[in-house]
């Protein structure tokens, strides 16, 4: 089969590859569509991952059952699936403690283009595919589909993590397609005043619709300061961090009310240090407690941001700003994620 | 001053009684905007509070502060307030615990018409009046804010207890005004399926703007058999009891899957027992919770939920369907509450 | 194989069965301990699952794996394992929402002489062996290991589900094996004052070394009035349940103060309702939380719970009055659970 | 009345000051037992609040009540009393959210020889009595009594930041009095395994005592090393820092499993930040939680911690390595905290 892949640190291009065996927990499956992701480019020009070879890239995708081991029982061929990003080994230790996407490991339940090629190619791979697996719901937008596998988990996981609360005011900081689910996941968990920060107009423009109700651009001052001039000097109940690099730490402290929490679901590549200000972390003891964390997958996960979606609460795929039909536009599609265009929130490529 | 009082179980009239004293720590509130409540019905028609005399009705109200104690820092004469139905003792042994409705003993943070004058007279007394009040913020409608007092932060309280997450579904019983505000909540949360159960026309048609997806009306059947019919038989995620009586627990019971949560915020006036089924509660084991409890009140809550209706979060305005002016029509008012025709949510009287 | 069955409805004996298949994730086992449990005693002569034929008995041992599956990683034949009472599907939809145990169904997480045969047979079946067996410790007294099947995670879990915090007043009603380990729980999870509420004097001795700082002998008066006594009138933080019936409900509500717990961790095998007293769980609104669950199962608890035991920090064999050596005496130690003579706490037979 | 104060940065002495005024809702107490924190020697040496002049110094006191304020209903002169380091004002909005620690500000519930002066004077001012001050158990020990003022509840503090649950692994850094506390909290909550930080003989005997399993002495290696080498490269569940500085966040991210929590209780003085190592924290995305809190005062949680030293849980006079009788030695036991003798564990000083 062929697959779109990482063929060293900083180069693309297609490979044939054997088609992945499937065990008898698994499923293989060809993708419906796919997304690009940041992740992606990181592991390809970053060699954040390391220096891999031939590895298919892609870890978003909402595709059809080819096959399923003899173990599986709810699914069969023919069945339209959406793919977590995150796909656990669920009897795990890790996962009997509550942290599936840590099974095996920190981090482990990432697989896709990461321990195992990932989903553009022609098909793919899943471990246990009654558990990682989720039936895409009769009559849903495909496009609203593929930003459920990565885009929405990790953005809401921000505002879980978090611990947004009925009335809270909450800080975004950094408005890409996470972000901007950050803003969504916040809103959906009642907060009130959502300060969004971040500079481009196309999303700007989303975070208003998705509920922020100020935009902060760093291009005009001090975030903290513009942050600290809205809230009467008191700062923010709950930060989400979606952007920005190791340092936006001192400015999510810095904005946050003894008390509060942050949510960190930004991947951050770069800088020894994760730096927390002493000072404005109450010298250790200013109860503001700083946690991080990668998106919960699972089949679970995807059947409730599924109804989410049925029901109206969510219309993720507002993110998509650019649509390609045919695998020739994967590499387009994936340089638009790493040269980040002014217009762009998110491609998909249909297939 | 004058007051709109319960003389006896089952009576009700104006009174004549002196202007409340006004301690260090206190405020002397004037009413500006009053509404009546199922519990004034309760405490007067069905003896709730056992037998009482003379006791000025109403815990609902909006004002202006007329006078304050020598401590008091943060309001003065004037200032525009809401004033919860809840006003704790901060500093009780209860209030350290975290459970500041029962400063004092268990349901005890509730003074007005209880320990003490109610709200529907020429002015009332507020305890801890730094802690207890909370000004109407600038270009409130004083509709949405009178709302505050009760509806909000008693509906908001059941999907905090029955702990609505991303994405559950979630079942309302009971959609008179406190049940309306209970779907809201429940929405802000992030419910996605929705089943708010109750008949009346008025009421369906806000509990559906209010987010509900689906009406379950008792007359059209066995409301659990409703339930498990449209979630494939599994049931709900999370209950919200806001309304039936002492047995409305038995349907909660069956209808929550294992592991899930119940919220009971109806004032349950009648019957020896709350009766759990066994064996749908799992003999035990279930991991069925039960959770009921007292809205909070105090100053912090009330800046929240101000704080929702200044963003644009929640319109619990949209509950009056009738509105007063002047205290003359105070008894009419609360009468519709007793008699609770078909086109009613909740009154409102101006003053 | 033979194995020690329920026969029918309030009969038993030794039957006669094909040894278990062993899938590609599961173990067999030949057990080394066992116990019977007061469980065994409802399943046979109270019908508590129904009418059961040739169904071997048994859901406590500790044992050797004497053969593994294809897909098995960290088993392998002649390891000394401790196989919990429960032993969830993992991957299922249950699991993933944090509630294994009720994997598949309401309390389906217990497979062992419920949907599939017991422990009291030559071998047994353990599906998904990886997730769900623990190594025993080296050194691990064989006793304490296999109390910590069901009794210590049972009991544990009584007092995890009352969440008891740093210097919380417990009382633990119902103080057989089960009870113990909740007098033991909640003495580790910090309870300052333990009530524990029983009359045989071995169950009182042990209680007292367990951590209970008063017995309450139900024989000596109400015990709701005595806990009251002891409390100034106050009540306790949290309550454990775990004996009584259906009605023990009433007595632990009326005990609890506002804002406290309940946690249940006892099988209530009769009575149609569970009775919750209206007028002391506030009329709906006093915030006392019930909660009632089976024990959590599988590796990770087993791992936890032989570490409590290897720091010495719990000493569960203290409940061991009565140990056996050989099958034959399966039946007589079923026996002693069934008629609870005077010095029984519970018995073991090593084979 | 006499104090012994701060009289500039570096500089301690005896001063006369008027005797504090009583408010309606103060008390005024005489001490009978205090303790000098390393606080104090922070506050004085090291100038961490400023340059404060002729600020009376001390936080941790046992009194006997001297005056109340008309409006303190529960205490009267000659009550001897526990006066924990904290006294929060109790309507503020931080406490109404649950944070009493950072009313009015983040910190600001620290009031002795921060805000006002301190308790080793003649007498000392209490503000919001009834909230603030618990009886001292009739048969307490006094020297249990005041090391429940700041030790117990900072070190059970860090124990409750770490979350600790049944059977965890904990690290405790740092095992000084606050962090020999910490022990006890985390063993009180359930830990299994512990691992104590730390190098002078006396404290890590009472380590043991207190119920530690290994002691790591940092002088002979690595810590993160000696405890990933304890548990098999897998790090612990919880990690309490109770002593190092700023940089000891390193090892505790380090040391820590995915899904973990670190609760610091620490006093961090110096260094403009507190460093997070990027990789080890996963990326951002590790699930390895950070938390750290000033400890909770008041009268409830004096009063929880009574109850555990009154039933025996506890024995915090284990860390009173020094007893002293008369103010003439309040400078001597001062300077004992600033020197740290190889012996000392914590002073006190009787009068």
């Amino acid at each position: 089969m062929k697959g779109f892949a990482m063929l060293e640190i900083g180069k693309t291009g297609w490979i044939e590859k054997d088609t992945p065996k499937c065990g008898p927990l698994d499923a293989i499956v060809k993708p419906l569509a796919v997304s690009p992701c940041t992740s992606d480019v990181h592991t390809v020009w970053e060699g954040a991952l390391g220096d891999r070879h031939d590895m298919i890239l892609g870890h978003e995708a909402v595709g059809e059952v080819v096959e399923v081991g003899a173990m599986v029982k709810e699914f069969k061929p023919g069945d339209k699936v959406i793919v977590p990003a995150i796909t656990p080994d669920w009897g795990a230790l890790e996962s009997q403690a509550g942290y599936s996407t840590h099974s095996g490991g920190m981090l482990a339940g990432w697989k896709f283009s990461n321990f195992k090629d990932g989903v553009f190619a022609e098909c793919f791979h899943v471990n246990e595919a009654d558990a990682n697996l989720a039936l895409m719901p009769e009559g849903m937008d495909i496009l609203d589909a593929v930003m459920l596998c990565d885009m929405a988990p990790t953005g809401f996981h921000g505002a879980e993590l978090a611990d947004v609360q009925l009335g809270d005011k909450v800080c975004v900081i950094g408005i890409g397609p996470v972000g901007l689910m950050g803003v969504a996941g916040a809103v959906l968990k009642g907060a009130s005043e959502l300060y969004a920060v971040g500079s481009r107009k196309v999303c700007a423009d989303t975070a208003l619709e998705f509920g922020a109700t100020d935009i902060i651009n760093y291009k005009e001052g001090d975030i903290v300061e513009q942050v600290l001039a809205k809230t009467g000097g008191k700062g923010v109940d709950r930060v989400i961090i979606a952007g920005g690099d190791a340092d936006t730490m001192i400015q999510a402290v810095t904005m946050l009310k003894p008390g509060g929490v942050i949510g960190n679901v930004n991947y951050l590549g770069s800088g020894e240090f994760v730096k927390v200000p002493r000072v404005e972390w109450g010298c250790g003891m200013g109860h503001k407690t700083i946690r991080g964390g990668l998106m919960p997958g699972g089949r679970l996960r995807m059947e409730k941001l599924g109804s989410l979606v049925m029901t109206g609460r969510i219309k993720p795929s507002k993110l998509v700003t650019h649509k390609f039909n045919g695998f020739e536009h994967m590499e387009e599609s994936l340089l638009l994620m790493k040269d980040k265009p002014r217009d762009l929130i998110k491609p998909v490529v249909l297939l």
